[in-house]
């Protein structure tokens, strides 16, 4: 079998992003850990960690960091049965990729009380929508919740339903640059704020309606400075209808082209071999996400 | 002098994080964006830039970025008076660097006005507020709101004010840990939240307690998922006053140990030749930051 001291360390120094705090997780010295990760290279044959600040794992390091992921879900199971067998005694931690947008609405409330009622801890990484899955493939995560529907190999995906976003501004911001009304064919003329290179919400948006070409834009990578920036008056952008339901009401907010919403489709990725703390949290996913997502569109 | 068109190259990869989008910004193919690149790195002697995904200044790069934007902002005063020099007719970007607090509170609030008089359009990045200088001296940001006070050779800094955080949990959360009131001595026993693996507040309000050691959290890196987090029962955290006003007023969180709030002092550092733009912007920030900063604790 694997020696699995070794293949804690390569996940420690991963996930605390450093050998120092990875060393005072493990309750090792520092070149304790060192040569731990040494002693698994030797034993691979090549090196398993790319030495950088932080360190990142190698495309092997990538296959034993999954490997590790899954070997703990199964291990949880049989603890449940013969907790003599836990080490260390550490609460249980569960990494998972999601995007900010979710993290910023449904997410907490939907899996607040499996966490409470199963005593995990979650490690919680925001990547962008369309990128998530990456973190997946990279072995850092058990699972993730994206906008892409294809799973990876060894995984499945299941479909939460759409995140509804609207495309909103301040009341200020729309009576400065529409004072006769909103016309989408003039969006592209004034600010934006999209939230990152990657996020193509508002393009997908503008092409949607006809508009063509590009737009000056604000970037703000947080999902509560976009709406902050919105209630400012800084641009328009299209942001979760769960988010804003309170700036709708009290009319902080206002949408450019009501009746025109865009929906994002989300889904849950997993290992298929992801034990049954895995199974349970993706049955409690699929139920308590309908409260939050509408029925993706066709 | 320097052939300014390299320099825009060099800055369009920096900032689009790829050589397809600067090419896009730029209304040049890719293949002469690099080969902009390749000339600056012939006349520079060395490389500027590290072909990685996305591609990073070097050392000499980044000197140069530094200098790039203190040009922007100077040929910006010089636009006011002669606005046929400018080249594109493209609207002004500033780049600045803040922690995620900062953006999900106060910083809209206080520059909408700024902005949009001056129409100015931002590139925020989030930076841990420990460590948002780097951004700055990587020559990537013309400014940084941080917890840092020493300025950096060339740069000022102007404190602001603190931001006051609260330690708050669910009524639920302490209820269920805490049913004969909370004990100072038994926080470190329950799950608190924690930004990231550099967010070191709950520690220290610990410590000041005189409560040494680890602790099981949860890791939320986004400041809208933290505070879902902590009105769904995950854990206790410090959470910045400004961000949960109503949460307080409705009961949804409460303080776990009241009038024990900790303040972080927080500071404006911007190039010294930051031009006319970063002078107002700083008057405007001295006086805006009042009305949400607290003054600093002794």
């Amino acid at each position: 079998m694997f020696d699995y001291k070794l293949l804690a360390a390569l996940a420690a120094v991963v996930e605390q992003a450093g050998f120092e705090r990875a060393a005072q997780v493990l309750g090792l010295s520092q070149s304790a850990v060192s040569q731990r990760i040494k002693l698994l290279e030797a034993r691979v044959g090549q090196p398993v960690l790319v030495r950088a600040t932080p360190p990142t794992a190698t495309e092997i390091g990538r296959r034993l960091l999954n490997h590790v992921q899954q070997v703990r879900l199964l291990e949880r199971d049989l603890q449940d049965q013969v907790p003599a067998l836990d080490e260390g005694g550490a609460p249980e931690r569960l990494r998972i990729a999601l995007n900010a947008d979710s993290l910023a609405t449904w997410w907490a409330p939907a899996v607040g009380e499996f966490c409470a009622e199963q005593r995990v801890l979650l490690d919680l990484l925001v990547e962008d929508q369309e990128v998530g899955l990456k973190r997946m493939r990279a072995g850092e995560v058990a699972g993730c919740v994206c906008a892409a529907e294809r799973p990876l190999a060894g995984a499945r995906s299941l479909a939460l339903g759409a995140m509804r976003y609207r495309a909103l501004a301040s009341p200020a911001f729309i009576a400065r640059h529409f004072p006769n009304g909103v016309a989408a064919q003039e969006l592209a003329r004034v600010p934006a704020i999209v939230f990152g290179p990657d996020d193509q919400l508002q393009h997908r948006y503008l092409a949607a309606l006809g508009v063509a070409g590009g737009f000056a834009h604000h970037l703000c990578p947080s999902s509560e400075g976009f709406v902050r920036l919105a209630c400012a008056g800084f641009g328009w952008g299209l942001v979760p209808e769960l988010q804003v339901e309170q700036a709708l009401a009290s009319g902080a907010l206002q949408e450019m082209l009501p009746g025109q919403p865009l929906d994002v489709p989300l889904y849950w990725h997993h290992w298929r071999n992801g034990g049954e703390l895995m199974a349970t949290l993706t049955r409690h996913l699929q139920r308590a996400a309908r409260a939050w997502l509408v029925a993706p569109a066709d």
